[in-house]
């Protein structure tokens, strides 16, 4: 059983054709590059005599049969969609990886079944929220409560999936139950520099950070840049800086325990040149794997906050978007691949995800693991995102011993 | 000689319907309902009997025949574009006054031709230059060079004018010249506090402050937001807040000698809750009447910049978008009004104009000057933009008394 890498690279390039755009990837879920490459990759589960079945809002499930196949699933997978312009290789290596692992196992004699899951919807670039699909299969959330982010002149969740002949009204069938599975495995690049920096192979993780989401709105009052003297105004992007300062300031003193904390969103209104800005719509990320140090942190930004708000003499409104709490992935899967990786003497660590993931989820229903290969310079969400074939081939052989192993 | 308050105050609620938005009015250059605006004024100076041209970018010229007509012109006027969203007096009140002289003057018997104009594309809001129509007529810029500044996926200022049916090609032929003028009057709202706080009438200016306007871009690194520990990121918006602080520092700083510094655009790429942001991109407008303080004002900003590249070890560069000389107006026609102010016993101050005006370019023409009146709060740019009536009478009174002067 050794790993193609030729057939793998191909795989990876080929997918990269799907909302290919400039150097990057730009396959925001649902849109029709998106369905293209589900498209393309059901033809591959296909080829493999995989039998595949889509649920109503597309989630992908490619079975392989056990030789009980009554036992429960073996799960593994991962998701195609992208950020906008993101890279190659978030995602799509848990699918390609699963992919040549089942090509594999083709002739190996197996009790259980094995799922490969494509999830749809993984990235929260296009409707606000992050892995819906898990989510939905996980029974968390419905597609309403995920039309409530959509942009202005935007399609929401529902309206979009009902255009394209999904059925979201019919999100209970998706849901999966706990007895189904036996395991969960997502293999995905590591999103950070640890693993390259340290030039290991494989990270097992143990936990997945959850993300704090806040809508932080500023409102001042726009006036005429020119005319309003500096003693004068109540300018609200000033003191959104203040606040973009802080986030980093309150994050950066708990990094000690893991938390991070990002504004990656930013809207200035009216947005005139000529215009002291008369609002400000952030949005801020907090993760981290350590539940109290998130919840300091939002306190201590929520401080902050009331200080500039006195200060500046603008209003400023706090809507929590999303409190997820951090996961403990399964501790016993995570011996198996530290043995599996012993085995075949690869440099590994246990280490923790900053990334959200939709084995975050798919750990509600089954013992769940994941296994990180590194990326260049932690460097993903980025067209420069670039994984070495070399450690995409060591992570798919884990992966083969581990789905082996699972499903004997 | 008395202002028709009812006749005005309907002009102005006609006017606001053009491109009503919620409380206020959106009336962007060039828009259909900027030109549906023009049309309606049109009919308004056919119906007093004035002569109207247009220029081959769009310019309204409607004339009264002097008794000697060929002597220079007296002109005056405003604008009637908008930013978005704006009020209903920016621009409006200097044509509103002008017709309404121009109806009261109708019977007087005057030596010198009079010209209303309604300079096109005053505010920078659509194309990100302002005062486009004037400048053209001063003979400065070219329609190329509006056109620069276009926005991703927008029309430039060619494109849209030649789709209009517009020549900008031959924009040679909007050049007036000096021999043609004897003299120019606008009356405008003073989008500042001074005369609201004051309880006065009427602002005679003296100087119009120039901007400076500077576009900064700031490129760190877009990662992974969750993934990304806080010592390891290159975040061009958590450098871009250090760059707001900044401008507000040094203008400040320099708020004694009457200079002002905003930022009122701010682009952050790629602008996704999951990615520190890897660029973000400023437009930051100085102003002021002391052109000494501008540049120590800029030279300052530009030290800070320095600094912050430095100690963030992203990449900061500065374009210089327009550096324009800060205008002085007409001593003598502001002697003039003067003259006329104490003459009716109004109270009323000489004044400098913070904001940009279609006068300063009239300048490099013709003797200019200004009127200001108070509008409420020194609230402009925006819906709450408001001017008493009286007040607005106030302004049509000196700006008749004024004409008549001028043309007699």
């Amino acid at each position: 059983m050794v790993v193609n890498k030729e057939r793998v690279n191909a795989l990876f390039k080929e997918l990269a054709e799907f909302g290919k755009d400039g150097t990057g990837v730009s396959r925001l879920a649902y849109s029709p590059e998106d369905l293209a490459a589900h498209a393309y990759i059901i033809q591959k589960f296909e080829d493999l005599g995989l039998k595949v079945t889509r649920d109503a809002v597309g989630n992908i499930f490619a079975r392989r049969e056990g030789l009980n196949d009554s036992l429960p699933v073996v799960a593994t997978g991962s998701h195609l969609d992208s950020v906008s312009p993101g890279g190659a290789y978030d995602g799509v290596a848990g699918v390609v990886s699963a992919l040549e692992a089942l090509t594999l196992l083709k002739d190996e004699q197996l009790s259980h079944p094995i799922e490969l899951i494509v999830f749809m919807a993984e990235e929260s670039t296009r409707f606000g929220f992050a892995t819906i699909g898990s989510k939905l299969i996980a029974g968390i959330g419905s597609p309403e409560s995920f039309s409530k982010s959509a942009k202005e002149g935007q399609k929401s969740y529902c309206e979009l999936l009902t255009e394209l002949g999904f059925k979201p009204q019919e999100y209970k069938s998706v849901q999966r139950s706990p007895e189904q599975f036996k395991s969960f495995v997502e293999l995905h690049i590591e999103q950070g520099k640890i693993l390259d920096q340290a030039e290991e192979s494989i990270g097992i993780v143990e936990n997945i950070a959850a993300p704090t989401r806040i809508r932080i709105t500023v409102e001042g009052l726009a006036d005429h840049s020119g005319a309003t003297p500096m003693g004068h105004r109540r300018d609200a992007l000033v003191s959104a800086a203040k606040l973009i300062l802080a986030v980093e300031k309150v994050a950066t003193n708990e990094a000690h325990n893991g938390t991070v904390g990002t504004v990656g969103v930013m809207d200035v209104y009216p947005g005139s040149i000529t215009v002291v800005p008369g609002k400000v719509v952030l949005l801020v990320d907090i993760r981290g794997v350590d539940t109290q140090s998130i919840i300091d942190t939002v306190q201590n930004l929520k401080d902050e906050v009331s200080n500039v708000a006195e200060e500046d003499d603008v209003s400023i409104t706090i809507d929590m978007v999303t409190a997820d709490k951090p996961v403990a992935l399964s501790n016993k899967l995570a011996d198996e691949l530290e043995d599996i990786c012993k085995s075949k003497s690869i440099a590994y660590r246990r280490m923790n995800s900053g990334a959200g993931h939709d084995a975050m989820h798919m750990a509600t229903l089954t013992p769940t693991t994941m296994i990180f290969i590194p990326c260049k310079d932690g460097i993903s969400h980025n067209p420069e995102e670039y994984a070495k074939i070399d450690d995409i081939a060591i992570g798919i052989d884990v992966l083969t011993m581990f789905l082996k192993q699972q499903a004997k």
